[in-house]
């Protein structure tokens, strides 16, 4: 399932591979890549009939739901984890998440022996708070809607003398989360498929930013959708005008992993050059697409993870003849919700 | 993902090559796989640290719920029905099934543009009456308590000089569904891993044939036992007296896909040779299995799917060490019993 076939000799329009300023490449994604076995796992991309029958088009499905973790965020947070732990074998670890991450740092943190406190919000679903605190992390919890996170962070880490392990915006976290795409390229190529269309969910702009450079390797003409939800849709806004914007803060949302205020810095310094325009769905189309994926898929997939899905079913006619590659990015859901997706 | 490195030259001590009295062979699976591309789908075998550390165990858990229309069935009805139709290209299909033999036959015979008709029992769940008529197949309902499916469909068969696809008691079917087995052996010697202990679903006993002729060619040692719901356990009985034994019919059991009265005869007669001794797991096991899938695997698993895992988390402490492969059977639950496995 992992990594067949890439082809260091291919070329693009993007020079992926000269450094442009800090910018992680695509020789650090296939670096990244090179040190995950035994410990990222390699998910599989789906194909599903029945729903290329209802679309009229070739739809790839990667589970990163599959993943440890239960999301791609395993594979930023361990490629950076990993780097850290190389270079300050007694150092700690900081980070902060709305849970994905969390989770994903703690379990990159534990395989490396290096304590880890992760800033959580308060309201973060349950099953990522239990999933962090079992991995044996210091959960230290914060108000979305009146503190900052990085603040809170950044101060334990000065107290602690501790490394950050910010959830996107860092070259190593990106090329990890990159290798999603990587891994999906390989899998298409060796199914004889070329994705016209890539639709990846986006919060902070990492997994994107790292699909980008990997797919457009390969497939230099793809278009790159990022999807948010209603209300946070910061990187669509900001591809428009070419400056990053902010969310009011007013808005609220199911997808709980989506909710980053703004695209980061490095992640829209990538993705203004990459992406083609962002798209914007609603909590009921993502509720349909939870159970769509739980009826005729049988993955249990979270709001978050089942945005690009949800944009496919939603705008059916739009994808119609075209190859697309759908990121799953997570499955991390408390029964309630899923048992009202259930209902829909 | 598939049938990398088959060794058509291993021994093993079962001489499953030489044709038993009309058995299928290890040879009729592997040229079943060979005719699946493009149709049958082959499916991930997945490994989750978190289940591996809870049991202290090597767990691999293979997906049948993500095969084509939700379960292992389609494997055994494509083949079966391919080769009708290459045979008989004007005829037409009956079959009978309490659902997912039901939606792969059906979807099968609209593949190979075969009519289909299928006596399936009237609380059958809704997902996958859908699932059936959705592929176009004709729908006769029984009562399960009080009429005879076989007898049913043979009359219908008869009557419109129709070919016979059973469940289980038939070689092309089993071969089919041995490639469950094929595929899993080959998937784990790729990641180096050789399985003490196989637990597989069994109803009528097809899968677990199939499967254990597969995985005893390439794994002499492997002990293989069928998975039962209290109340069903037929070949539990059978296997310790020798003789097929017959179900009370007073039981009741979530496992709608598990509920057959009896072993095949042609099922027993390879399970007679190949099985260790049967084990039973009670509903609520199956619905903590199905729970713990949702919760940690993100995965959809319905009740005959989750029996294996269900035994494995009942008993943990038997399967400490061991390498273990289990069958995760099928997909396809209604909402309201998945919603009870939620709330577990």
């Amino acid at each position: 399932m992992a990594l067949e076939k890439p082809n260091p000799l291919s070329k693009n329009s993007f020079s992926s591979d000269v450094d442009d300023g800090g910018l992680p490449t695509y020789s650090d994604i296939v670096a990244a890549a090179s040190k995950f076995r035994g410990h990222v796992r390699p998910t599989p991309l789906l194909r599903f009939d029945e729903l290329n029958e209802l679309v009229e088009a070739e739809i790839l499905l990667k589970a990163e739901s599959l993943q440890r973790t239960g999301s791609f965020k395993f594979r930023g947070a361990y490629n950076k984890v990993r780097n850290v732990a190389s270079q300050h074998p007694k150092t700690s670890i900081v980070s902060w998440s709305s849970g994905n991450h969390a989770q994903a740092v703690a379990a990159a943190a534990r395989i490396s022996s290096l304590p880890a406190s992760i800033v959580m919000p308060k309201d973060a679903p349950e099953i990522k708070i239990l999933g962090t605190k079992r991995q044996g992390a210091e959960i230290v919890f914060y108000d979305r809607a009146r503190e900052s996170r990085e603040a809170i962070g950044t101060a334990i880490a000065k107290r602690k003398n501790a490394i950050i392990v910010p959830p996107y915006d860092d070259p190593l976290v990106i090329a990890g989360q990159g290798t999603v795409g990587l891994e999906a390229a390989s899998q298409a190529l060796n199914n004889d498929l070329i994705p016209d269309i890539a639709l990846v969910p986006c919060g902070g702009g990492g997994l994107i930013a790292g699909c980008s450079i990997a797919l457009q390797e390969q497939f230099p003409a793809i278009e790159i959708h990022p999807v948010e939800p209603i209300g946070f849709d910061d990187t669509t806004r900001s591809l428009e005008t070419g400056r990053r914007k902010k969310n009011s803060g007013n808005g609220a949302s199911i997808c709980d992993a989506l909710l980053a205020p703004t695209p980061g810095e490095i992640t829209f310094r990538i993705n203004s050059k990459r992406l083609s325009h962002g798209i914007t769905v609603s909590d009921i189309d993502v509720l349909l697409a939870m159970n769509f994926a739980f009826q005729k898929l049988k993955l249990t997939i979270e709001p978050g993870g089942a945005v690009g899905l949800a944009t496919l079913l939603a705008n059916k006619e739009l994808y119609k003849d075209k190859t697309v590659l759908i990121v799953l990015s997570g499955g991390n859901v408390d029964p309630a919700i899923f048992t009202e997706a259930l209902s829909q």
